[in-house]
C-alpha cells in the first residue's frame, strides 16, 4: 500500500497549483473575468468607509436579477463565504440547521463555529430525499441548500425546490439557498425559491471569474435578517472592500454573451470529463450544473496520495464533503489538461484498486 | 427636555456625513492615501483565489516592521476587524477575555459572538489600572488591549505595557494588542509588546487612509495561532481581497515623510480640539495618540440628540464605549470644520446642561 498523505482539508492544496501539477482540486474558474470588470475603475475614488450593507449602486444593479426587490434587500459581503458565515451567527446558539449530505466542506464548520448544530439528511443519488428531509426539518431553525451543488454537480428538480419552499414556509423554517453556481446550469433554467423565509446567497466569483476579489452578497425580503446581518458585519469586518465592489458592478455590464460563452466552455469540459471517467470505469453522476464530479472511489485516500505524489494530480477527498469512498474532481481547467489528467489517473489506477 | 433620538450604535451614523453635517463621529482619516497606493496597480492580474494567509509579498514587506519576523507570522485580513473576530473564534466557548473599559465599541460584541465572556477592568483616568488588572487577569484566556486607545485617546506608559507583557507571560494568558493607531502617537514612540503569547492586530486603514479598502493583519510568533486563524478564515471569508492587498503593498512604498506629515496634521488638530473643548469648560483627557477625545458630558443622550437634530453635529455616545456620561468626538476633520463644530457645540450648550 502506498504511503498515505496527511491530507486534512482542501486548504492543504490551496495555492499549490502549477509546477507540473494537474489540479482537479480548487473549485474556481480558470477563465479571465470580463474586460468590463477592469475598465473605468477609479482607484483614486473616496476610499473611506463605505456602507456596511454595501454600495448602493451595486445593490441597485442587483435588483434587476431579483424581480420585485429593492436595494434594501441585499447585503454585499466578502464573497459568499462571509454571507453564509454571518447568517448563522445571527441565530441562537444550539439551534439546529438541516444540511443535505454530501455538502460543501465549509458548511459544517461555519454552522458549528456559529454555535449552531448541523443535522444531516443524506441525499439519494446526489439529490435531496424529500421523505427524509420532511422528517428532519421539524424543529430546525434553518435549512441550507446548494443547487447546483458543490460537490455533487447535481441540480435539484424545480418540483423539489418548490416543495422545500412550501414545507419550510409552513413550519416557519428559514431556507438559506446558496446559489453561487446558478449561472452554470447545463440542463434547464434555475428556479429561484422565494418567500420571506428565504435567504439567497450569491457571488460574483464564479459567474465573473473573480474569486480572489471576494465579492458576494445575500438577499432577503425579511428586513430583520438584513439588519441583523449588517449589525454583525459592523463588528466583524465593516464594509466589503470598495474596489472589489466597483469591479463587481462593472463586471455586471458585461454582455450576456460573456456568460453564454462560458456556459459553452463549461459544457464541453463537463462532457469530456464525464465521458472520460465513465470510460475509465468510474461510477458517477452526470453533472447538471457547477463544475464538479464526485465519482465513487475505493481506497480513496490511498489513491489520492498516489495521484498527488507520483502523478502530480490534485483532487479532493470525498470525506471532506461528507462523502467517504468518493473523490471530488473540479473540471475547471481546459480540455487539454483534463485529457492529460485523465491519462495520469488511468495510469495510477493500475497500482491501486479503485473501482 | 429635547426629544431623545433612538441612537443605538455608531452604525446609525455610518455613511450619513455631508448635507451640512459636521461629523465628529466616524473614526477615520479624511486625508487621501499616498499616491503610491494607486500607482502601478494591475487590475488584470490573476484574480483567482489567493492564499488564505495573504499574499506572500505583502507579508514579506511587513517583516521589516516586525524585527525577527518572517512572512509566516502574519495573516492578512479584511481590516483589523476581521483579525480580531477570527482570533476570538479560535478559542473555547465560555472562556474569559479581560477588557479594559472604556473600550472600542466592537470589542464586546466580537468577544460575545465568539461565545467568549468579556470581563471588565475599569480604567483610571483613561489608563489601565494595573492593580485591578492583576486581580482579574487570572483565569482569563486572553487580554485585549488597545494603545493608543479608541475612544480615550490615551497611550499606555511603556512600563505599563512591559508589566502587562510580564504578568500575562507568567500566567500563560494571551495578549491581543490592537495597535491600529501605532503610527499616530503624539508624545513618544510606540512600545510593541512581544512574546509567543502576544497577538498583534494592525491595519493599513489609519496609517495610509484607506479604511474602505479593508486590509489589516495579525502577527503572531505562535504557529498554532496562525494556523488556527487560517483554518477559520478558510471557511468564513477565504483570502482577503487581492486588489486591496496590492494597494496595501504599494502604499508601504510611500516615503516616511507621508506618515510624518500626517502626524503634524493630526497634532495640530489634536491641539485645536483639545483646547477648544477645554475653553468650553469640558473635563477631558489630553489625547496622546489616535484622534479621539472623550469628555465628560452630563445628559449625554439629550445633548447628542440636540446636536444632531438642531445643530447638525454628529458625535458618539460614550455609553457605546462603556463610558456613560461621556461623548466621543473624533477630530478626523480639518481645523476649519472643527472650529465650526465647536461653535455649534457652544451654542447647543446654552440649551442643555452638560458640564
Amino acid at each position: 500500500m502506498a504511503e498515505l498523505l496527511k491530507l486534512k482539508s482542501p486548504a492543504d492544496f490551496i495555492g499549490k497549483q502549477g509546477h507540473g501539477y494537474i489540479s482537479f482540486g480548487s473549485g474556481q474558474p480558470d477563465l479571465p473575468p470580463p474586460k468590463e470588470a477592469f475598465e473605468g475603475i477609479n482607484l483614486t475614488r473616496d476610499l473611506r468607509y463605505g456602507l456596511i450593507q454595501g454600495e448602493f449602486a451595486l445593490r441597485d444593479a442587483l435588483t434587476h436579477e431579483y424581480p420585485g426587490s429593492t436595494a434594501e434587500n441585499f447585503v454585499i459581503t466578502n464573497g459568499a463565504s462571509e454571507a453564509l458565515d454571518l447568517i448563522f451567527r445571527i441565530w441562537g446558539k444550539g439551534e439546529k440547521v438541516l444540511l443535505p449530505r454530501p455538502y460543501y466542506y465549509s458548511y459544517p464548520p461555519i454552522i458549528e463555529m456559529a454555535g449552531m448544530v448541523p443535522v444531516y439528511t443524506d441525499m439519494v443519488e446526489g439529490r435531496i430525499d424529500l421523505e427524509d428531509f420532511r422528517k428532519k426539518v421539524t424543529g430546525c431553525r434553518a435549512v441550507l441548500i446548494n443547487s447546483p451543488s458543490n460537490p455533487t454537480g447535481r441540480v435539484e428538480a424545480i418540483e423539489t425546490l418548490k416543495e422545500i419552499e412550501r414545507i419550510t414556509q409552513n413550519l416557519g423554517v428559514y431556507v438559506v439557498s446558496d446559489e453561487v453556481y446558478k449561472d452554470l446550469i447545463y440542463e434547464r433554467e434555475n428556479y429561484h425559491i422565494q418567500g420571506n423565509h428565504v435567504i439567497t446567497v450569491n457571488s460574483f466569483s464564479k459567474t465573473y471569474c473573480m474569486c480572489g476579489v471576494r465579492v458576494g452578497y445575500l438577499w432577503s425580503a425579511d428586513k430583520s435578517i438584513v439588519e441583523a446581518v449588517c449589525e454583525a458585519k459592523t463588528h466583524t469586518s465593516m464594509n466589503t472592500n470598495l474596489v472589489g465592489q466597483d469591479m463587481a458592478l462593472h463586471a455586471m455590464r458585461a454582455p450576456k454573451e460573456y456568460i453564454l460563452h462560458q456556459q459553452e466552455i463549461w459544457r464541453a469540459r463537463r462532457d469530456f470529463m464525464y465521458q472520460g471517467l465513465l470510460d475509465l470505469g468510474f461510477d458517477l453522476w452526470k453533472p447538471e450544473g457547477a463544475f464538479y464530479v464526485l465519482p465513487r472511489c475505493r481506497n480513496a485516500r490511498e489513491f489520492l496520495s498516489l495521484l498527488v505524489r507520483e502523478y502530480k494530480v490534485i483532487a479532493y477527498l470525498g470525506e471532506w464533503f461528507g462523502a467517504p469512498d468518493r473523490l471530488r474532481f473540479s473540471y475547471a481547467l481546459d480540455v487539454k489538461k483534463i485529457e492529460e489528467g485523465l491519462g495520469r489517473i488511468r495510469d495510477a489506477m493500475k497500482k491501486v484498486s479503485v473501482l
